[in-house]
Order: C-alpha cells, then sequence, then structure tokens
C-alpha cells in the first residue's frame, strides 16, 4: 500500500470522510486533498475546509459547480426525458459523474496518483464514482475504503472516531440516520424502517417538500418557457440553469410536489427501498414532455421513449462517460432543435397539471386537427387506403394461415 | 354498391349512429343489423333497442361486454405499464378491437357480408375498428360512413336528420359538444375549446372524477392484491375484474384522481389535443409497477419497459389482433407468473402514492440490502472486481485511443 | 384535372416512361421537363435527350449524380452495417430520395406544380419517391400514372404506344421482360419465372457478376482503407467514393461475389422474391464490419447492431428525410470518429473473408488479450467479483422465487 | 480452504483440466467427482475415465448429451437467426450453460458443496460457467483454478505437471497450441498468431472444414425441411437433432463453407482475435432465414431482428439460465408456429445459396404479387391514401416548422 503518494478525497466534512480521511492518512501514509463540491446540498461547505485543516489537509478545494450541474447534466438527462424503472428521476445518479471529473481534475492539477470516495460496497455510488475516475483516467488508483477496512458497522466506526480523535456530532451517537443524498435536484432516504418495504415512512423524515395535505388550498399557475429542449425562464423571468431549478425546488416544494417511494433495482444485484424528493424535477419533467408534445415529430418522440429506459439504466449504472451514453445524447439532443415554447401548468397539493402549451413550432395544425369542416386541408377518403395497406399483411396471413 | 346485402352496424343509439343507420339502408339499399356493446360506458342500453326497431332492424344485438373487456383487454394491457407517449393510459384504443371481434363474430352468426362503425376519417378509431375486421376476416367489406358521405358539417348532419325523420334531443341542436368516449376504463374530451391547446378546459366539462380540490381533505388508504400480474382483490374483497375497476374508478373517482390533459400524435399523421379521465387505470397502473418492483426480476422490467413503448404503439394504432402485438403479449404474460402480493397506496387530492408492498415471492432481500452488518451475505470486495471490469473497455479506449 | 401547369417526370428514356411522357401531355394537358439521373445505371443516358425533345419537351435535365448518390446516401448507410431482412444491402431503396430531391429541385427551379415518377401502385418506389416529394415539399402534386391510368398490362400498354406513335424495340415486344433496376450500388430482378419462389433463376438473368463456378480458380487479395467509417482507397490508391464503388464492383463481379435470392416483405404489405447482385456493396460491408470490430467500443457496436434493423426498415420504407431517420444517422455517424484503418480481404468464388485488419485507433489491446504471461495488465481475481455480482440477483431469485 | 468436502469438475481428460484433477486434491483436500460431457467435439472419452481412476477419482461421469445440446440449446439459438456481432454463431458459448446444469445436476446426486471449471480468468467461459451454476443452484462454491492459482505461465503448468507425476504427451511440450473448444456446432482457434489481428491464419490450423479452393468443383444442392422453426430433414431423410447437425457439417466441411475470421468483443471488456468453423451451422442459418422469410409476418420478423442482438448478447455473455432470456426465448418460439416448409440450398465452394423454398404455411401470395394484371386482388389506389397519411406529419413540420 505504500506506493500511493497523493490521494484526492472526495470529502463531505461530515463524519464518514472525516474517519475516511484520517484512515486513509494513517493507512497508507500519503497526503490527502480534499474535495468539497457544492451542488446545492443545501449545507455550509466552510466548515469542511476547517475540518480539513484540522487533519493537516494542505490542498483544499471547495467549488461552487451548481451551474455546471444543471447545465451540463441535469438538463441533457431531462431532455431524454430521463426515468428509471418507470418512475425515479435519477437525482443521485447525475450527480456523480460530475464529481468524478471534477475530481480527476483536480488529481491531475495536484499530480496526484490516487482518488477516494465515502460510497459503500453495496451501492451504486461506488460504482459511478469509479466508471467515471477510470473512463477519464484510466491508470488511476482508486482507494474505496469501505470496501477495504473492517469497520463495517456504525459502532465500529464510532470507535474509530473517538480513538483518532475525531469530532462526532451528540445526535450522530444514536441510532443510525437514514442514509441521505441531496443536491439541487433531490433527496434521497434509505435505510432505517425503509428497510421493511411494507413501512410507511415518518412525515418528519422529508426534507424539500411539505405533505400535499400541508400544501395551500389554492393552486398556483406557472409557465415555464423552454428553448431547444431546455427550460430557460419561469413566469417569463429568465433565470440561469441553477436558479431555474432551484425556484421550481422552491414552487414544488411549497405544492407537496414530487415525493416518491420505491423498490428499486441496484445495479449490483440487489433491490433496496428508496423514498425520494424531486420537488422542481417533478415539475420539469411534466413540462418538457408537454413541449416536446406540441413541438416533436412522432415517430421522434416514439424513438426517444424507446431508447430512455436503457439511457436511464446507463445513468442509473454509472455510465455517463461512456461511449454508448454520449452516442445516444448526441441523438437526443439533435432531437430538441424545435422544442421551444411555454407550457402552463397548474400545481396543486402534490399534482402537477398542464393546462396548456403553445410554441411558435407547433406541429398542432387546428386546420387539420379539428372536428368541423376542415375546408380540404384532409382527405378523408386518404384513410380507406392507409387502413386497406395497413391490413394487407394480415389479410393475407389469414387467408393463407388460418 | 348493390353488392352489399346485410351490414352489422356498431350502433350506440345516438344521434349520429342512427343517422348512419339510416344512410346504410338508404344507400346501400340492405339490412342492417345493430349491434350495442356495453363496455362501461355507463348508459342505458336498452333505448338503443327501441330506437333500432323504429328504423326497422330485425336483428338487435346489445351484448354486456364489461367483464371481457377488463379481463381480456385491460388487464392484459396493464401488465406491461403501458402508457403512449409517457403518459396517456389507452382507454379508448383498449375497447375497439374488443367492440371489432364481436362484430365480426356478429356478422358470422348473422350471415352478414359487411359491417360498419361511426367513426371519422380523420382519427384513430376507424383503423382500429378496421384492423380488427380485416385481421379477423379478411373478406369482409367495410362500411364507413364518414368517409364517404358528404355531412361532413354539423348542419348537414343535422338538416339529414330533419329531413329523414330522425329524433334530436334539444340539447343536441345547440354548439356541437365535445366529442367523447366512455367505457369502464376511461372517459376522453375532444374538440370545441380544446382545440386550442392553450386553453384549459373548463371544471364543468369532467365527468368520472370530482377536481382535487372538491376531494376530500383526508387521504384514503387502499389495498390491492396482485395475483400473477393481475389486481383480484381491493382492501381484502375478491372482485371480478369489471368489478374491481368500478371501483378503483369510484375511489380514484372521488379522490380526484386520473385527470390528464394532452397533446398526443394520432396515427392518420396529426397532433390532436385529448383530455382524458382515467381515474381506476391510474390507480392500478402505480399499483402494478409497485408489485412488479418487488417481484420482478432487474433486467426482465427492463425489458418490459424499453418493449412496453412499441407494445403501447401497436394498442393505439389498432394493432391489437396483429401477430406482432400477440408475440409481445406472451413475453409480457410470461413474466408475470411471480408478480403476486399487496399493495398499499395513499389517496389524497389527485395523488396516488405507493406506501407499502409486500409479496411471498419478493426478490428484496433485507439481509443483503441491508446498511448495517450483513453477516457476510454480501462480500463488498466482490464489488471491486465488478467494478473493474466494468470499466476495462472504457480504460483500454482512453489508452489507446485518447 | 387542368389545374396542373408543368410536372417534372423521373424519365429513364426508356418504354414505360416514355408512354408515362405522352399520357402526361395528353392526360394532364401540361407541360412535360423531364429530368434523367445519372447514378451509375450503366447506359447511355444522351439518348434519353433525343426522346424527350421529339415528345416536344423543352426543359430536359441530365445530371451525373453518382459521387452525390455513394458520398451522401451509399456510404451513410453503410456505417450502420445496414441488411434489410437479415441479407438486403437495399440497393434500389438507397436510390430513390436522392431522385426525389433531385426532382424537387428541379420543380422548384423551373416553376413546376407537380413531379411524377414511373414506378407502381403495388410497389416500394412509389413509397419512396413520394414520401420523399411530400417531406420535401408538402405542397407538390405528385402523379403516380400506373396508380391512375387503366394500362394495367403490358398489352394495353403496348397499344397505348403503338396507338400514339412511340416507338417500341423489337425486343420488347415478346415476353414480359425481369424487371429490373440498376445504378452503381446493385441491381435488381423481379417478376417472371422468379415468381414462383421455389424456382432458381437462369445464369443468363445475371449482369454484374460472374457466378462463382466462372470466378477465377485463384484467390484475390484486396486491401481498403478507411477513415472515420468510410472507405477511402483500395490497395493504397485514394479513390473518391463513386470510383471506389465502381472499383469494388468490378472486384466483386468477377469474382462472383455478392448475388442474393431472397423472398422479401413490401412495406405495402405483400411478399415478392427478387435476385440482387451488389458485388461491391457485398464486400465493402464485410470490410466496414471489420475495421468497426477493432475500432469500436463493444456496447457502441451493440447499440448500433439493434438500431439497425429499424435504420433499415426507414430506408427500405421510404423515410430517408423523414426526421428519425436524420436523428438515427446523427448518432451513427457520431460513432464512426475512431472508425479509421485498413482491412485485408480475400475474395475468391463468391467468398469475402477477412484476413486481417489494422488500425492506429487499434482497441484490441495485446498485452490484455495474450493467453500467455501478461505481467499484470489484467487481474485474473477481478472476474470473481464481476460474476458474483453479476450472477447476485439470480441467486436471491432462485433462493426467494425457487 | 478446508470447508469444501466434495466437487464436481468439469473433466475434459487432457492436460490442463488433469493438472486442475491434481491440483484441487491437493490444495482443497477434497473429494473430486469428474464429470466429461460428449457435446460431439469429436474425441474418445474414455481415455478421460481412466485417467480420472489413475488420480483415484471414485465417482466419474460420462455423459453423451449431443443430442440434448443441439435439442434444447442449438435449435433454440438458430430460431433467432443468432448472431453475435454481426457474424458469430455462438458455438462456444452454446455449450456452457448445458455443461453448468449437467454438473450441477451431477453435484446434487452426488451430494457435491462445490463445482469446477478449467476455464481462465480472461475469458467469457469462466462468467457463462458460474452464471449457470449460480443461476441454477445458488448457494453452491465454485473454484476457478486460474484464477487462483500461480500456474500463470505454460512453464509453471508443465513443471507442475511433472512434479506431481501428471503425464504430458509429447507433443504438448513445444510451443504452446492454438486455445481450441469443439462441439457438434463448431470449432474455435484462439492464441498464438491469431493474437495479432493482421495475420492470416494458416491453413492447416482448420479441422472441420476444407478451405473452398479444396472443394468440389461442382456445386451441390441439398434440401432442408423445417416444422414449426427447427429443421427435420435432409432430402427428406429424417432425422434426430444430432444426426441432422452432423451430416449439415459433413455436407458443409466438404464444401469449405462456414470459416469465419473474426475480431469480437468479450464480456469481461476485451477485444479478442477468434477464427471458427461451423460448417453446419452456417447452412442452416441461412436455411431458417430462408424458411421464415416466406412463413413468417414481416412485423414479426424484424421485431426478432431487432431483439436478436440483445439475446445474442445474453447467450455469449452466459444469461442463458437468466429470466430474461428465457422470456425472450418465449416469444421467439411463439413466433415459429408456422415456420414450416422446405428450403432448396446450393453449396459451392465456401457459398451457401438459397434457390428455392416452398410451404404450405407460405405468406406469398402470388396473385397479388405478380407484375401482370392481378385481377383486383390488389387494388393500386389503396396506395395513394397510403402514402398521403404516411407523409402527412412530414408535411405538416415541413409547412410549421419548415
Amino acid at each position: 500500500m505504500s506506493d500511493i503518494k497523493k490521494v484526492v478525497l472526495a470529502y463531505s466534512g461530515g463524519l464518514d470522510t472525516s474517519i475516511i480521511l484520517k484512515w486513509l492518512q494513517d493507512t497508507y501514509g500519503c497526503e490527502v486533498v480534499t474535495f468539497t463540491a457544492d451542488i446545492g446540498q443545501g449545507e455550509e461547505l466552510e466548515p469542511a475546509r476547517e475540518k480539513a485543516k484540522q487533519f493537516g489537509v494542505k490542498e483544499i478545494f471547495i467549488d461552487d459547480l451548481k451551474e455546471e450541474f444543471v447545465r451540463d447534466f441535469v438538463f441533457p438527462m431531462f431532455r431524454a426525458n430521463t426515468l428509471y424503472e418507470g418512475v425515479y428521476l435519477l437525482g443521485t445518479s447525475i450527480a456523480r459523474p460530475l464529481i468524478a471529473k471534477r475530481q480527476i481534475e483536480i488529481a491531475r492539477q495536484v499530480g496526484a496518483d490516487a482518488v477516494s470516495h465515502g460510497a459503500t460496497g453495496k451501492g451504486n455510488d461506488q460504482v459511478r464514482f469509479e466508471l467515471g475516475y477510470y473512463g477519464l483516467e484510466p491508470n488511476i488508483k482508486v482507494i474505496a475504503p469501505w470496501r477495504e477496512w473492517d469497520l463495517n458497522s456504525r459502532e465500529k466506526l464510532l470507535a474509530y472516531a473517538d480513538t483518532h480523535g475525531i469530532p462526532v456530532a451528540r445526535n450522530k451517537r444514536g441510532d443510525s440516520p437514514y442514509s441521505t443524498d441531496r443536491n439541487l435536484l433531490h433527496i434521497s432516504f434509505e435505510g432505517q424502517v425503509l428497510e421493511d418495504p411494507w413501512v410507511e415512512p415518518n412525515e418528519d423524515m422529508f426534507v424539500m417538500s411539505v405533505s400535499p395535505e400541508q400544501a395551500p388550498d389554492k393552486a398556483s399557475y406557472v409557465e415555464i418557457d423552454f428553448e431547444q429542449g431546455d427550460a430557460v425562464a419561469i413566469d417569463g423571468e429568465r433565470l440561469s440553469p441553477a436558479n431555474l431549478l432551484a425556484r421550481l425546488n422552491q414552487l414544488g416544494g411549497e405544492n407537496g410536489i414530487g415525493r416518491l417511494d420505491l423498490v428499486e433495482n441496484r445495479y449490483v444485484g440487489m433491490k433496496s427501498r428508496g423514498v425520494y424528493e424531486t420537488p422542481g424535477g417533478t415539475i420539469l419533467l411534466t413540462a418538457h414532455r408537454a413541449i416536446e408534445s406540441l413541438t416533436l415529430d412522432r415517430e421522434v418522440a416514439h424513438l426517444k421513449d424507446e431508447l430512455m429506459p436503457r439511457y436511464a439504466s446507463l445513468i442509473y449504472n454509472g455510465y455517463w462517460w461512456s461511449p454508448e451514453r454520449r452516442m445516444i445524447q448526441q441523438m437526443i439532443d439533435a432531437s430538441q432543435a424545435k422544442v421551444t415554447g411555454t407550457v402552463r401548468l397548474k400545481l396543486y397539493k402534490g399534482n402537477v397539471s398542464v393546462v396548456g402549451r403553445k410554441s411558435d413550432k407547433s406541429l398542432f395544425d387546428p386546420h387539420i386537427a379539428t372536428f368541423e369542416e376542415d375546408f380540404g386541408a384532409y382527405d378523408q377518403a386518404d384513410a380507406a387506403g392507409f387502413i386497406k395497406l395497413n391490413a394487407l399483411r394480415m389479410r393475407i396471413a389469414k387467408r393463407l394461415q388460418g
């Protein structure tokens, strides 16, 4: 283990990654560089700097990546109307490749030969981090402490902290908390009572949204403008990607929107139960589908829908930096050239309802679609031939094969 | 046109199909047999018999197809978690193949050489009916009056009715109403103000559901039991397919669940705007996904998700009786052997939330998934090799192709 | 019919399109502009000019489109390793969108309000032409004489020619010949004895290739260089796209390569039997797959393979100018950035065998792939974890579902 | 390692698995049961019994699995026209799940707690064996000596053999040979000079086929009868699955058919170069596609083609016993109900050419397909409406989006 000289650790400043920081120093006898990313987790990050200094860390990186996160990761993903297993908006999955990328950039900058993260050996995040590391820097060394050490229970972790003088906040002493992950797109909850998929979570667990019951008794309306597939303005106010998503989170959270309770299939082969809050993302998905419904060709839309589950799996499984994800992305991005216009939504106690959509690029032709007289825009007689030829193979089959 | 002797007409008893009935008699000089199906449209059907008699119809068929509709059409479709264009539950599409099938059966029984329906030349229903007719009986003749006659406006239709002594209810005299289609799965609305996709429909349009605002202020909980992919009981009470769906409609309708406002792509090549109420189906889809999440293998679930958009298009486009729809169905049905268990849902003002799921066939293994000590059920070290080999191709590519 | 003033006819100079020319003049009383494309059909085109003049045509277009055909249509299609129904190289299908595009360009240039073609109402070509016309110029009028006139037998056609003074070559008087279509990519044969799929075609039917039996007894070797997915040189000699394909046709034809006897499914709903010669294209497909095998990522290659049948159907069915074909093309083209290198092939009596491939962009890493000592390039122990986690879901299922 | 009591070894009787046998006895101190399968590798198997006895093995299984291999593995795979990466017939991949299944059956029968195989840690076979073991018997222990021991070079292996008194045939002393795998479907070659993908293999390497040059100068014709997708007779003689495939191997081998030289993508993440002889399988694939071309619905055939690459990857990667492979198989098998009839093939110096196909279930309707007068079987005017409606969305898009 002595051949690692410098390691860049993805460091949150919390208890677990503080223990990892110390453990790396002790176990590998190497210099640790900390990297803390602000991707909208809603915590003060300066304390992470102080803590890192206390461990003698000399190179400390604290980066605000919120705009990059939404612009280059969240928005491209939403262009595909991405849902994992029909319902999950991939809030955790989509943040990992950005962290991996920045970590590798820092490793190059500081001349580190290794990177490390605090994800466990059972979850998806280890895969997402490491496929990112290896894909971007094939010779990097990866240290995954949770797969190496024997601190495989809460008691052992706390004992290690006490032995090594790592401060433990009082509220971390008791029962193990939910395992959570938060960023500008969502917050996730796993573990504890959620390990029984029959048990409903407590209301006090939720963070980003009020319950539908607690939401206002009166609906809010909101209009979102899209340009080439990306949301650019809310109620006419142009906003940066991160500010736009933050605004949607506020609107969604206030109206009890975006909670999800799910049993999902992890890439490592097991099922797990997670609960998510994705208030802004839930609004955004609905709005994006609505503007596409008006501006996108039918067959393009259907092809996107058929490829989406695979695209979602690629992101969920950690293949953001893979050539196949990039290949699909090029197709998706190309499809969005005319996805421009405005969607009007009603938000009410957990519901996001599309109530209007308009666009200069609309493919909705009222002269053709009308139930009224269309003055020859559409010749109904054409439908007879259309049906006859589409039926032909079935008619022949029925005659010849019975 | 004189070579048609007897035609079976899909007859609702309403104004349009009454005009068609008369028009067929006059134009083709043939005998008309009426067929009226009860698929849960919530109307008295006996008046259709009286009307048909008034037109001199001798063979009148009025069939209750509600159980067959839900058992053999709705339920198989829900096994695939079917949504057209991401959101639409295909309430109209799924009823057409049943009507076509029964109409062909009657044509054989009464020795008719033709069938007829009241769908227009602009919509999907003509395709669904006729692909069914041709697929089941390749030599049948099809009469689609809307594509043949020149009664292409409301005024001309009413004039025809008046001229031919067809009674017109007073409320049908004014503005043309919404075009609607209702059955046990849903009701649809098209036309009128909906032809502007920016305009929100009026609250008084809705039929099967109260608005979320009008729904009770207190959540309801419901448990649905599934066996091999199909719902069989609600809150422990075993129900026939049609009764079960009716109960879900009641629960969903009371709680403001299942409204959808959509711009969709018709098979005939145009976009149209529709509004739907599918209260029970919305609950059923959520519940079915939840029981699958616990009992279905990951790769099977993902494969189903990838094929679903195509399966949905097949149904939407009218290919229920095609060999490719049957082929996909066999795969879907085979996947459901272990999809058995119970889902607990919370219904509240438009929201359907999964709050629990359990099954004797559960693939959720808490001993493996736990964040706590797992006593060797899962060896975290395995993940290192898993990641390394999954990354290998990307590492080689980065080294050799840069 | 009097509202058409000027029509651009796709004119080969042969009997059928000469009859059409006259029929258009007589039936529509309109001016006819002829357009004859050289796409490598191997015929003198100047006679078409003379004939058109004899019919009084004032605007005559004869364009050499061979380079555009190969560069912008054939090569993009081969980037996808495109085969329709597993075997057919789409030689006819890929030429139609080019002709349609040029025909529309001419229509705009000469101010024509209509276009016309000589494809029958039973085949795929009418669809390919007309989807191209409509997709590129939505308001164009289309005249398809075979669907309009009553000259639906060989006798009637010849009678029409005689009546209207259209010269008929002596060898066209007898039995109807094979229906053929030829361009730089292939020649097709349909009709006559081929209408019985059990009957083997006569050797004297073939045009572009000798039979394997007649090919040389000694193998030829050829090396093809690729750059970004396209062939650019043969045996080190850089060639333009059309010249390269012509050279491959020569090599393939001499060596008895590229014959195919097929029952295929037409878009209009019937099966038909065709025989094809595609000598150069058969070599090209094999070579392209070989260079991809060395330079393309596994998952990208597999994704291409999964989308290929749909892409092939789009081309076969005439949707070259559709948004969904363009969308898939963008993905395919993006995949080819590193598909550069050299393939060595052995040509022998109908066989095309890859015997070598090399590339500066090769992803084949002999240090890793070797069966010999690899000095740590690959850690075999990684495979254990890889397998264990990939097996996990199946182990859990066996334990919990039996 | 002392907790393993009895292990079932997949034992060929060759040097490598003899070394493994001894190594298992020495390293694990456990009883070894040998299992040798006859899947048509063309070797005497009784010597394996003698050798096993010499190592003190008490329970020796030698099973003739040829019929099961072809009937339950090869034939189902050919129903899908399966090709990995466009060209490879999966001869090795398809044998592994059968061996794994039988090995697990024996383990249950003899009360073994472990199984072992001789596949290396770099290849696909380890995955195929072990996914089979785990999928069928989730608690089985697996010993993969190549991943555990340090005999990672030819020299060390020979030294181990000499030290432990394992006889080494003289011709095994020199250069390492090609790595080969043979069964009734194919033989594969890897390693040695093949590790350079630019080098053509020597003619003397090949085993199952003569070269095209050495094949007869006169073509052979053969007729294959199919019933529900499986070949059942050759030239009218009904044959068992294994005998039929053996006969096709003989015909193909004599005529120089079925060689393939390939760079392929292994599941473990690297590219490798393999050369294959699959004489009978190459004929069978061509014949099966031909009978399907006559009897299978277009959309069913296309759907099969789209799913095939994934199905092929599942087999290649070792997921034969997975639920998703079984699910796809059910769909494929269901598609074959009418795939019955006769195909006539010409075999000549490496070429397999379809020259005829016929079937009582044929969907080829000459009355409709004919270029001659069809007396109303097909109304060409229908095509106009068919094209118009298929073009509609593109026309609207061009008008509204430009």
